[in-house]
């Protein structure tokens, strides 16, 4: 996801625009700026400074996670997935997250009038088979029609609740200074992937998307022992955005080093020809991880044991420097700000 | 919500349309034939036969409920309510109807480029009351915008999880013939509502939507030690929707009384003017309660003591006839059958 629980302190205005733009939907600054300047405020219910993939809430005697999202993925069938493997796959994401361990899907679905059943039926089909790769099982689900024109064909939510480990605690707060950033794979294949097939742009190596769930790279962290103190999927708005929302939250700065970044060709030449920064770009099954610097070569190791972890990386520090400031040491050797977009570079690309 | 669980077994064929229709989203037999033919065999998972409000599910030590609805309401305002009360209310409302104690909700928006930040935030506002009136916590959520013409303003989906206690069994399956069929108000408001501010439609009565929470009227059955058998909210196609799946989910008869029915003046009014009939108009508080024969008494005093519940009344049984088939013993002493209807008879009521 990329839009965190609710309950959250500390209101930021919201003035300068009266009517939503489009970049208030694209995981950067505006879609911060509606969340902390109205929905926080409005929402602000009983816990401070939760903001993280899932809410984690006591449950009986155990701890749930809780987490929602809604897909609008345009266009709806890319290279390597369509709206209903993401769908499964973003939210299966957003419990790893939390480090819980993803149990049951629910599924809701606003259709447009007229559109073709066949198609309902492979998205459908596309969700349950992305739903048994996962282990979950989607136990719930509801339908809305809506008039032609009105919508855009398909839109899915799909909200997951998962069960936390009692000796789990995997939060933005727990980032601290000395931790080493870990990536997970390559960036940038999923925004280029939908782009790819948007507007009949056509480039030269084609990419797939790197949708895929993560759960298994997070139980090979755990199982490893490592303390991961904490995790964050690197979706709308790419890996810059997801670093700048943690440095933010955990109030840190960070230092990555660009070298150490995997960007694959076909990403790079594309983000080249469209003017594009790749750190920008979202990923559908790429994960950042802050673990204790002492563990960074066990929990590498860990991950590159892990199929779809292979080309794990360190790619920083956490510093003591000014909360919120994420800088980027170029190849050059220059360093530069890693700032929060205004919106996405690539709007309803999830 | 309508829209049941996913995991029932028994596919139907969906060979009539090729394209979705307004009908598909109405709560009626086509959202039967659509969930039946397309989404159960899609999903079919583990749990066969589980169709109701809220799936239910093990979760550590405990049983989870878990429910989703997505809201499309034409027009968002209209009396007694809005879409942001309306979404929270109806998931309660699903949670309540298996016996489970609502605890979180999840809240996913899809915004249309264009709309006016004010009324987002009167919105969230009206979500925020409505849970603290039923005492859940608004805990994750996510936005999404999509481009001008490709939404109708604001969808919200809610979904759901609560604790449902050790001893309930709340499910279509346990209905048994003798049952007392309970219902807890009057019917019809919420539709009329709707569609008395839709198009500028003005009716001499004002109806006020009855959208309120279920949860204090089904704790007090609960309370007052009485074994319910099943409970279903009259939501998408009305009471008479809500019977008709009951009886074919639970494998039974039933026959209940025009005259033991509450239509409020202005609903019938409104229903004559426009040719509804009231028994399939939507309402959003208002639901209908399976409890042995010999324990109606103590269940309408229960129901009745409670706020929401005075109207409460005892409007049929379960009979042993063919399953599915839903009588009705009309004020002229003639007897009907109270079928599924095609679609529903308002559009985006909820």
């Amino acid at each position: 996801m990329a839009n965190p629980d609710f309950a959250l302190t500390c209101p930021v205005p919201l003035g300068r625009h009266r009517t939503l733009q489009l970049a208030h939907g694209g995981g950067g600054r505006l879609t911060r700026e509606l969340i902390e300047g109205l929905f926080l405020p409005a929402f602000d219910t009983a816990t401070p400074n939760d903001r993280h993939d899932s809410a984690v809430r006591p449950f009986g005697a155990s701890r749930l996670a809780f987490t929602t999202d809604s897909y609008v993925v345009h266009p709806r069938v890319f290279p390597g997935g369509d709206i209903g493997r993401l769908a499964v796959i973003g939210t299966v994401n957003d419990l790893a997250m939390a480090g819980a361990r993803p149990l049951y899907l629910s599924a809701g679905f606003i259709l447009e009038e007229g559109l073709p059943i066949d198609e309902l039926r492979r998205i459908a089909g596309s969700m349950r088979a992305a739903a048994e790769a996962c282990g979950v099982e989607l136990v719930t689900g509801d339908t809305k029609v809506v008039d032609r024109g009105k919508g855009d064909g398909v839109f899915v939510n799909t909200s997951g609740v998962g069960l936390v480990p009692p000796d789990i605690a995997i939060h933005p707060r727990r980032i601290r200074p000395g931790d080493a950033i870990l990536l997970s794979g390559d960036v940038g294949r999923h925004g280029i992937a939908v782009l790819s097939v948007r507007g009949g742009l056509a480039f030269e190596s084609p990419v797939e998307s790197d949708c895929a769930s993560l759960a298994p790279l997070v139980s090979s962290l755990l199982d490893a022992g490592v303390d991961v103190h904490c995790l964050r999927d690197a979706t709308r708005g790419g890996l810059a955005t997801a670093l700048n929302e943690l440095a933010l939250d955990g109030g840190v700065a960070m230092e990555v080093e660009e070298h150490a970044i995997p960007v694959p060709e076909g990403v790079q030449g594309a983000c080249e020809l469209l003017g594009l920064d790749p750190l920008y770009v979202a990923c559908e099954g790429r994960m950042v991880a802050f673990v204790p610097g002492a563990s960074a070569g066990r929990a590498l190791a860990a991950l590159r044991a892990c199929p779809g972890g292979e080309q794990a990386a360190c790619i920083g520090t956490v510093q003591t420097g000014p909360p919120g400031m994420v800088a980027l040491r170029t190849r050059m050797g220059s360093r530069r700000l890693l700032d929060l977009l205004s919106g996405e570079q690539l709007p309803r690309i999830c």
